[in-house]
């Protein structure tokens, strides 16, 4: 499992965390995904109640610094939050965003943003996107190769 | 690859063939999917307009018999399809419901089923339900001890 670990990018050790938080709130996480083409979010969430919540994991102030999209982020969830460890530099992150303080095993809320709930048209595309991405994973997983392996 | 085949049920092996047919159609499979508390179904289906189908995969003719609550799938999707091998005595089933020909690496739609549109309340839910369960699904799978194992 460690070595595992260790295989994960700073980001990814983060998103990781933030996973399990997600989880505990009974979000189901989905990392790495597409609202709309050309735009792809560390992790998404997606609540009980259809919730959609994105967190932008940044592992240093050069990573946050070179990430010039993130206000375009916010119009694709319900609640943003940043995701960053207790070493970053936190004055940097805009302070009406949610704040989540994160390591590979775990994180914690420490700033709620305010909730900019999503039009209807817009959360059922997302929902569905988020199930269709979440649901081709899974079967490539169980199933690599349809119609070229396996016969 | 044939020995994971092989420990599979019946009724899998058709999911596999069922599953992967999904994907060449544009549509995301989930196998064993809940739509309600008390009804699981063998393999969902989420077209790329957000179409809900629903397969239940037969192996015998007992298989078939001992299933009594078949009538209920149909509300919880748009299409509902039987799939069977070609062994299966095609006559039992009843001539409304769609068919699918199948084996554990491909299959093929023999009889389309008319079209019953989800009221758009349970759509959403069903969909919100679906992206939750595959996404829960490859959380488990990519980190199976949240706060037990892995610190």
């Amino acid at each position: 499992m460690e070595s595992l670990l260790d295989a994960l990018q700073p980001g990814q050790r983060l998103a990781r965390g933030v996973s399990r938080l997600l989880r505990t709130l009974d979000f189901a996480p989905l990392p790495e995904f597409v609202p709309s083409p050309g735009l792809r979010v560390d992790v998404a969430g997606l609540g009980p109640r259809g919730e959609i919540w994105v967190v932008e994991c940044k592992s240093s102030r050069a990573d946050f610094v070179s990430d010039l999209k993130w206000g375009g982020y916010l119009e694709w969830c319900d609640r943003f939050f940043w995701a960053v460890d207790s070493e970053f530099p936190a004055e940097l992150l805009p302070g009406d965003a949610g704040l989540i303080l994160a390591d590979a095993w775990d994180a914690e809320i420490v700033r709620w943003p305010e909730e900019s709930v999503l039009p209807g048209a817009r959360r059922r595309a997302l929902t569905r996107r988020f199930a269709r991405t979440a649901a081709g994973r899974l079967a490539l997983l169980a199933d690599p190769g349809p119609g070229l392996a396996g016969r």
